[in-house]
């Protein structure tokens, strides 16, 4: 029976809850297509800081290396928001991120029409959205140097350092055009190249590449007007390609207009590891009721069946036990309206083993 | 009777059609209520470019600084976009704020019940909105230094640095605070302060500065949230003051969100100079058709009036003007619906001014 080594970080908030319902999920599937996964815990964000004093301790990082892939809840809280930037448990994932070199992170962005009423776009404007937003994520400004607050005649001043080397450009926007040709073979490039010349640089290894890809279609749009069309004309995109800063806020704003943040996915992915994390965060406020919706963290595991372990099928059953789910009418409260059944996690959890 | 000096660049694009139509409206308004406004024109981005190979020659900037006021179309178009990044159109923008220290960029974002079918939101989700960005203008990764593309290796970096000193935060966050008194008393201040030191810096001011304006109430973001918030309940906002690059993204995608770009004035403010610009860009598309919305001009020649003249009838005057014209039915193309009067910019501008 082939088996799966799965380092499972559960994290913040409501990391643990979800976790949990993947996990059950996962053991699931291995039951009914015959593979064993085996799960192994670390610590992560606040709580490893809590316990470890580090946001990433050595043995999680060394777990996650010896593993097949990662599943991660989520990380932060209000209790650790006054820490200093370099200790807070952000500084887990962007240490885990870089760690693992996992450089391209995989947003999709996807309206399911069952849901298409808590969109806040009219419905004729995000019907049919489905796109990816490749967010590039071991660089830019998040691990550039020099970077703190110094002092210059007295005065504080507030520095970041935004850069790329051409080779980390061309690793994510290859993958990001061989992800377009098993698509629609749309490639949307985002960039400020008439402000930073970062931009430049990166727009003109896209330029270069594109020749490698003709048969893909590439555009180039300031990230300003990206913002714009991405509520605008969501349906017209396939994949977006940007970099680590730009990423962070086109990526938070696609998924917001499909209306369910709560249903979300993401991978982040390097040449030899992969981490599979929802897209929402840690959501202190309702951690321990029971109500967080876990279907973005069991698309996740979804994702890593798909990408890490080529497990197409197993992976296909799993989001089509998710849509019956929908159809039969389960709701978490984030995604509730008038009409479906108000469940918490575990039914909803449930919900999904019975369709699969 | 008052006289008031205004430097006109009209730049690329659309811009000399809405400058002028906004000009037709100034002259008017003189008559009616007894004000001279003298117009002298200066070249700035791509026709600058092509007439003296400067994006922002000196002879425009000295205009400028001898001005009591700026009123600027738009700059840039596809003719110039394969120049370097440091002789593009844009550079005559980004000179221009810089020399004239134009620390504060003001956007309101505000959804005009008559057009609010245009707006890519729910109805129920945008009615109401009506906030202002304020974006900081002279600083960060537009101006920081070092920047550039240099060779490590033989391999290219780009690299941009993001940088505020206290002062520069201080300025501008203050100046938020003050129209927020004017406003609805709420501060949103956006950063990314969970990663980038320079937002930390950013956020530590904001606290210090909110202790002088202790009848605002302040709320903190971050901008990969905020730029989900702006979607999702535009109605909450008061007033958000942000970096440059963030204001960038962010009060692009809060003009999109009302449904009528066409429609948005900006100011740009510092403390000896202003100028008042249109949001959306030179549309080469449309050039030289007669058919631009020219109400951002007018409007921002309104703001104008409001803010570096102290003119307030003057601009109550205008904006109701916009508002007659509107509500009888006029219509440039791209506020078009059907059953309302599609006009060119030249029956939108008389539309407006018999309104007067
Ligand atoms: C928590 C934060 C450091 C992180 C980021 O900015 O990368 C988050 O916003 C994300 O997108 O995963
Ligand atoms: C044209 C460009 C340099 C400019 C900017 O990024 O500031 C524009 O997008 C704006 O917002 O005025």
């Amino acid at each position: 029976m082939p088996s799966f080594k799965i380092a499972v970080l559960k994290g913040d908030g409501i990391g643990p809850e979800i976790v949990q319902s993947a996990l059950q999920v996962l053991e699931k599937v291995g039951e009914l297509f015959g593979y064993s996964f085996t799960f192994e815990e670390g610590l992560i964000g606040g709580v490893a800081i809590d316990q470890k004093g580090d946001p990433l301790p050595q043995e999680t990082l060394e777990l996650c290396l010896k593993s097949d892939a990662v599943l991660l809840g989520a990380v932060g809280g209000p209790k650790w928001d006054d820490l200093p930037t370099h200790k807070r448990p952000e500084k887990g994932l962007l240490g885990i991120r870089k760690a693992l070199d996992l450089y391209a992170n995989l947003r999709p962005a996807k309206v399911y029409e069952p849901l298409i009423s808590s969109s806040p776009l009219k419905d004729d404007i995000v019907r049919g959205t489905d796109f990816i937003v490749v967010r590039e994520l071991t660089g830019d400004v998040y691990y550039g140097e020099p970077r703190g607050v110094f002092r210059e005649n007295g005065k504080r001043v507030g520095i970041n350092t935004m850069r790329y080397t051409e080779d980390e450009i061309r690793r994510v926007v290859r993958k990001s055009f061989e992800i377009a040709r098993g698509r629609e073979k749309k490639l949307t490039s985002v960039d400020k190249s008439n402000v930073l010349e970062v931009s430049a640089l990166w727009r003109e290894i896209v330029q270069e590449e594109s020749k490698n890809f003709p048969d893909v279609e590439v555009e180039h749009l300031y990230v300003d007007n990206c913002a714009m069309q991405i509520v605008r004309r969501p349906s017209s995109f396939d994949v977006i390609v940007t970099g680590n800063i730009f990423g962070d806020i086109l990526s938070d704003e696609a998924a917001v207009i499909t209306g369910s943040l709560g249903m979300l996915p993401s991978a982040s992915i390097g040449d030899k590891h992969a981490l599979y994390e929802p897209v929402h965060g840690s959501a202190p406020d309702i951690a321990g009721k029971g109500i967080a919706n876990p279907i973005a963290t069991i698309l996740s595991a979804s994702m890593m069946l798909r990408y890490s372990f080529g497990l197409t099928q197993v992976a296909d059953t799993i989001e089509k036990a998710v849509e019956i789910a929908l159809q039969r009418g389960y709701r978490t409260p984030d995604i509730y309206t008038e009409g479906t059944k108000k469940v918490g996690t575990k039914e909803m959890t449930e919900a999904i083993i019975s369709a699969l």
